[in-house]
């Protein structure tokens, strides 16, 4: 059995690994920690993990083979690369290892890297994209909620170069997505809004990760967010110009269909959907359900990607690739059923 | 007092135009209608409006000065245009005299025009663009929720040619949008979705009221409506390159801020936000908030606008237009606050 | 015009009475206070109120007339009974002089009282039924939100005898009730749960009341409250054994009826349904609607009553009360029909 | 493997029971029927289920080893005992077995009961008061989900004797125990009601099952049912006076919790909780807490309970006593851990 820890796991990602990596066939949990409610039981601040009977501890209390962090970016990176040299490896959930860039770092997140030196070992983990360098790295940085919807819908279109480097991403989240006990219930419910209109920082993530797949386009995109009054749930509609060269014709979607299905094909984790998928399709689940179209009138490329946030855009992804990282099947503790309703 | 008609008052739409009426100053609801529930007392259905003490009938059963339609699109067009000959003010909540070219009502809406005559007259009442013209209508084409929100956000932008005409409007609406009855609570909420993914009717409303703005570009519009789990509000999310030829430089923000409140200046019911709208700052109001920001990064306008899609959006206008067309104050029974949370 | 100040403005007791006096007729609103916003303008935490261009002051920037209390219990007490000399009336939604023991208050509250030397002089303003004293008051105490819809739901039966002592109160409340940002809303959308199950301060009030009506019983109430994943609204079911002596027989419901319809006749704020009311029929308004019926398998009377918990649970029930001091018509300001759906 | 059938798959309660019996490790399902839908497959409906790649027929195609109905009550009684004798065990989700005596049936369903025969083989599967009964049925009648919650909060109080039997119970639903497609969104969000306040089907169920446990006394219960705008969750406030010949003191609330949990000591999926228990701490799960506490000032017993309406309260609950009927163990396929938040 791999012995895993959880730095932070009174977040909402936190608490969303404990509750997989419990029923998970190889792994167990030998140690979590937490700030504020070190010393208490995680039963007493989240019943439905009672049964783990684990003590939230300051800092590791026992050895491990794997390291999932949840802390906030820069709060914990140096401890992290510091565990690296016992032999853990390490999946960090939080922004530090996403940008190859140390300068564009700066200037999303407004500080110096704490430890630039392993940007070039870190592996992003986007399993999709990334699956034989996750297979081999000591150290992941896990992708965004918002990122991993987001360059999985446009993945396959920028890799064909069937569309104009010229992207819209609009994104849609539940309130899980922007941590534990930021937004007040009365406030939240029945409310709808845009945040980060100026630049968020989960756009510098897409833009790499996709120019990847083509660095012979300068790739243009506007990214806006917003918050939806439920719980769970990422949905991203994705737009840019059809580039016609490459696809055109009466048969288009269906060109653009075969082009994301044999991008996709024997992905766990990834549906092509032939109609609007929604974020309840994926409630509970690891999966990304994805529905590309083209809107034939303004010529252009509609995608809707859709994931539970909390799995697919967090915890599920990080034991994805730990499943990866330690030789296990990819699906490993992630094959449920969404729940419905 | 103006005596006020609502043809299909069950629905959401109709039982919001009563609810306004109820305490208009000016006018009284002398006659309401309904299909399956003509005989019943209005409050039976909706107990909020018992004190109204309201028969529903099959037909109006009095004579009005003005006549708002709640049904859907085609199924009242004739009766309308017959009462116009009569010397009754109609306001027609229907998709069936927004636009003016029949052949895309046909496109559209899968039908010959049931009286396209007067397509000519109709007035598309979206107050704040076409004031002069709804003071003197007969008939006026209430407009849809979304063209509302989507035409006030985008005009100032398209009258001063600060963008190119590549416009991705993504909007999000609220449940009461679709109507009474069509969304079942459990498989809607904690639930998001894309819908209408190849083409949504209220696109060529939006299109045809721009081009009045500037008829020297032709427009591409993608246009893409998302549902939310709640019950009221929309918010359009406007995406278009930045013209630089007409706006440029590190204060493009301001010069662009500056653009909208001139274009919206002296009006009553739209307000140009310095921070992100959220729906709930109109809940329950006529208003329209509207934010107005640049992406520098791509070069993008990105403009936010947000409504009550059962006030501004349908009841409100139509009230707002209504006031207009009889010379009354156009905020009379409309000057509510927000209600928060 | 009644010149009104607010202290602590910032909760959702406090925007609600500024929301509302904000359109009333013989009203205004002259100072308003908060503590951590002092110094900003009312719009820029609730944009909704921007229009009143109100600055938060830490303490009362002008005179009034009259002064309506959102501070918590204990925090406002002594400053609110020295103004009273100064003519000032005050309305305080604070428990602080609902309990007219002393002994009790401290019980419940944790603390002593700190004026007890104005419990006698205060009058509970639950409007109905203190109307005479409510109108020549100089301190009111305002209700909380679950006495309100409990003491309306049962004062007709304790009145007329027709029950035995032995009461259950189950209500359940939005989360407004709760007050702002208590409860986030992941941890809370999607979840019901009961809570204060040991006791819950509300309880005195309902008992102390409920007393007034009938004072040669015992009363043995057990009330227990429930926190429901909505914005407002509040539901009390009670129930207590049916004492047939005084209401017996087959038409056992229309007798009870009866009284409960003589006991509220000309109530403006009241209605006795003889359908099941639902917390949306009263949202937005300061309406109390109730069902009493007979359950004949059990013998026990079920009251289900519903109220708005910010409105005739907290503001609305306040201005009218300020209605009332000042000589007004009782329904000025808070005659608006509930806002559906 | 057990050969599975499942009867009205296309409700909530049929597509849980698919999704929880597509991954049991001993079960598979081989046919599922439906009536407007035959001829679909499953996962045309229930994207989420497409995986399963069954096509919904209108009668059984496959035999089976195990059949669950989830059609409503008298649709399909006499089509299911007919399989009794094919040898095929039958777990019936409708109330048609559920009551012992078929007068009382009659009352409450308005019919004559189909099959009054079968009503003293039929076994009430309450799993934990009736474990050894289910273990040996041909036939189960699968308990309501309120009685699930109802009786399995009371029973140790009666069998112990330490309450009198005035009872009440307050229970409270998310909108999915009403069956697919009853409640629209818009009127249902944001909305909180009693229904069936003359009386509920499933109180003489609550009756009989708890006078099972004490033939001794004559239960009057009072049985109040809500819908509260939440998908899942369903908790039960039970209020009983305690008979203080039995426990008293000081120490009451600790004599209670013992009983409770020596009544449920070994129970997989009941847990007796030390704080007031949260819907969302079930949600996903097969597990009831309960919480047992005195009020101490009016002497009375209250014991909130909660469970996941679709799973305890439906298809959970049915597999369990599945697993019980073929000798499996009792909590293959049901142990997952809560979804949260």
């Amino acid at each position: 059995m791999l012995r895993a820890g959880i730095i932070n796991v009174t977040g909402y990602a936190g608490v969303e690994l404990a509750r997989i990596l419990a029923r998970h066939p190889e792994a167990e949990i030998s140690t979590v920690t937490g700030r504020s409610s070190a010393g208490k039981n995680l039963g007493e601040i989240f019943p439905h993990l009672s049964e783990l009977d684990l003590t939230i501890t300051e800092d590791l209390a026992e050895s491990v083979d794997v390291l999932f962090s949840a802390l906030p970016h820069a709060a914990g990176a140096k401890k992290l690369t510091s565990m690296l040299d016992d032999g853990v490896k390490v999946i960090d959930m939080s922004a530090d290892f996403r940008l190859k860039n140390s300068s564009e770092y700066k200037e999303w997140y407004g500080i110096d890297h704490p430890c630039p030196e392993y940007l070039d070992e870190a592996v992003y983990g986007l399993t999709e994209l990334n699956r034989n360098m996750v297979s081999s790295a000591r150290l992941v940085a896990n992708p965004g909620c918002y990122p991993t919807a987001s360059i999985l819908a446009l993945a396959p279109a920028i890799q064909a170069g069937i569309v104009k480097p010229d992207i819209v991403v609009d994104a849609k989240s539940g309130v899980s997505g922007a941590g534990r006990g930021k937004y007040p219930f009365a406030d939240t419910n029945e409310n709808l809004m845009a945040y980060s209109v100026t630049g968020h920082r989960h756009m510098p993530e897409i833009k790499q990760e996709l120019n990847k797949l083509d660095d012979s386009v300068d790739l243009n995109i506007t990214f806006l967010t917003h918050l939806v009054p439920m719980n769970r749930g990422l949905l991203a509609s994705c737009y840019a110009p059809i580039n016609d060269e490459k696809v055109s014709g009466s048969d288009i979607n269906s060109q653009i269909s075969t082009i994301y299905e044999d991008f996709y094909g024997k992905e766990p984790f990834v549906e092509i959907s032939d109609f609007p998928p929604m974020t309840k399709n994926t409630l509970g689940t690891n999966n990304c359900m994805i529905l590309p179209v083209v809107d034939l009138r303004s010529k252009r490329l509609i995608v809707v990607s859709c994931i539970d946030n909390l799995i697919k855009g967090a915890a599920g992804q990080a034991i994805q690739n730990m499943n990866l990282m330690f030789g296990l099947p990819e699906d490993m503790g992630l094959n449920g059923l969404a729940l419905y309703p």
